[in-house]
């Protein structure tokens, strides 16, 4: 670096930092862990409590969802289909930066089209995207109900609303399927981190240290 | 985590980890790097060679350019002023989403209108985002021309191309101005590292362990 060339130039050459440099210095790879499910199927709530294990564990994560790309990158487009495909692009491709960057990344979008899913999955190479299917039947999800937006879209006051006016096109072929309705948080939780271990991306010993 | 309620329904609380947190797991505050500049002002070059530097003292980084946003995130739109505008906007939504993620974010584009800059600058709190203005005349910039585009646009060829025919607004308070023609590449490091250290991002003792 700041070497000179024979005119004395200085040579600016282009560092760079890879995904391997990054492995290393985290002791984790770097893998997009892709919740999707019905509205109120635990995909938040399970992401986050993903992301406080992993980071008590040691691993560097982030938790992409509603709260903070609809108020911001995404702030400039609506709910019609069009939109809906183009908030999903835009989330794929701000996960395929931050698995860049090295870090256990999670998205938490209902993402009810497999085409969406897929085009995503498309951005990154084989292996780095792990679908994980938030399974909850329709009437546990609508009995949650945390902001009472299946009342208002029974009522028809939200249109197209997914899993009642609109369709959920469930993952055929999901890395992993949680059962959200039946297992705890934590037997949620432990789910996703053994197949963060089957994958490589985490190896067994950092869960046996159990630092949290 | 996991615990139930008196109707034997688990409870799913909301985990968070917040930047302190990040900032604590990693030796050291996220914060925005923003360097603007001439083209072939040295922008893209000295972002990564910072950014390489830092990793070697075990920080944790990421650089935005045109490189990884223009082909990925931004691949929908153009190079016209109001698709520029919308490219910035997009950069610092991106930058903030990283910084958020307690990055030491980079981010390396013209940018060349004050007013798309201070946009990004009010998207996060006071004192996270830092210009880093590379100040290098005109024509040690065109000079340079790595891409040929300068050729380009002095034929014509380009329409509007920031120091030929489309303004570059200088930054009038930038938090570090490096004059990149005169100095050396490690040098410049050298300005943006002690920036660092001055806006608490990194301590001096991060810098004196000079692990590189």
């Amino acid at each position: 670096m700041g070497k000179k060339d024979d005119n004395n130039n200085v040579i600016w050459h282009h560092a760079t930092i890879t995904r391997e440099h990054r492995a290393n210095q985290n002791g984790h790879k770097g893998v997009i862990l892709w919740f999707t499910g019905l509205p109120c199927s635990g995909k938040s709530t399970l992401s986050h409590a993903v992301e406080e294990r992993l980071h008590k564990l040691g691993c560097r994560t982030f938790v992409l969802d509603g709260d903070n790309v609809r108020h911001g990158l995404c702030s400039d487009i609506g709910f019609s289909v069009k939109d809906r495909v183009e908030n999903i692009r835009r989330v794929g491709e701000i996960a395929k930066l931050l698995l860049e960057a090295g870090l256990i990344t999670m998205t938490a979008f209902i993402s009810p089209f497999i085409a969406d899913r897929e085009r995503c999955r498309g951005f990154v190479p084989h292996g780095d995207f792990l679908e994980i299917y938030c399974d909850s039947p329709l009437e546990v999800c609508e009995k949650r109900d945390v902001k009472g937006m299946y009342k208002l879209a029974r009522a028809g006051d939200i249109k197209e609303y997914t899993g009642i006016s609109s369709p959920y096109e469930e993952p055929k072929k999901p890395e992993l399927a949680v059962n959200t309705d039946k297992l705890s948080l934590e037997e949620s939780v432990e789910e996703v981190l053994l197949l963060l271990v089957k994958r490589g991306v985490i190896s067994s010993t950092t869960i046996d240290v159990k630092k949290c």
